[in-house]
């Protein structure tokens, strides 16, 4: 089992110690990202009007759009996989079949 | 283009009306992820006993989490549909190289 670590992360400029079985660089990746996220709404007019609940709710959103574009991205490429894995397949099959005729035509010959 | 929808979801017991380009049904479906997100937390012993930054913190880094496991798993599907091409494009190779050799014999049998 892994050990359990503590890390400092700063998010929205405050520092925030987590606890948990995750490794500081991932930590501070993610906690890289959701800085982005959170400076990116900043950057956006009428954000800064909203109530601190509202803000929250937000960068909520916005995060969670990434996980459902990326979760959406992910179904697309285990489509294509699944394509491909029949055209592979179907391949394999002529290959083998073409190869059968090759031998029988050489058992002929001889 | 689309046209601006306005939307209230609810996450945390809240109301919130959101405004902009997405899907009614998407936002709804992105909301009651993070109610699930946020009730996961709720559940943990300890959650109730930080304070609402820490908490809010806390629900970004989970959804942040899973956003960065879909794009790992992204690259690892990207990984293997490369994978996959490659040996498509051996087999077709291959194929066509019996094929060409079939029809030599049959020319030479003719």
């Amino acid at each position: 089992m892994e050990s359990k670590t503590t890390v400092d992360v700063i998010i929205g400029g405050k520092v925030y110690t987590l606890s948990g079985y995750e490794e500081e660089a991932y930590l501070q990746k993610v906690a890289a990202y959701i800085n982005g996220r959170v400076q990116e709404l900043k950057n956006q007019s009428g954000f800064a009007k909203q109530g601190s609940d509202m803000q929250n709710v937000l960068i909520q959103l916005n995060i969670a759009d990434d996980y459902f574009k990326a979760k959406e991205e992910n179904e697309r490429l285990s489509r294509k996989l699944q394509e491909q894995n029949k055209e592979l397949y179907s391949l394999k099959h002529e290959l083998v079949s073409l190869k059968m005729r090759i031998d029988q035509r050489d058992n002929h010959n001889q």
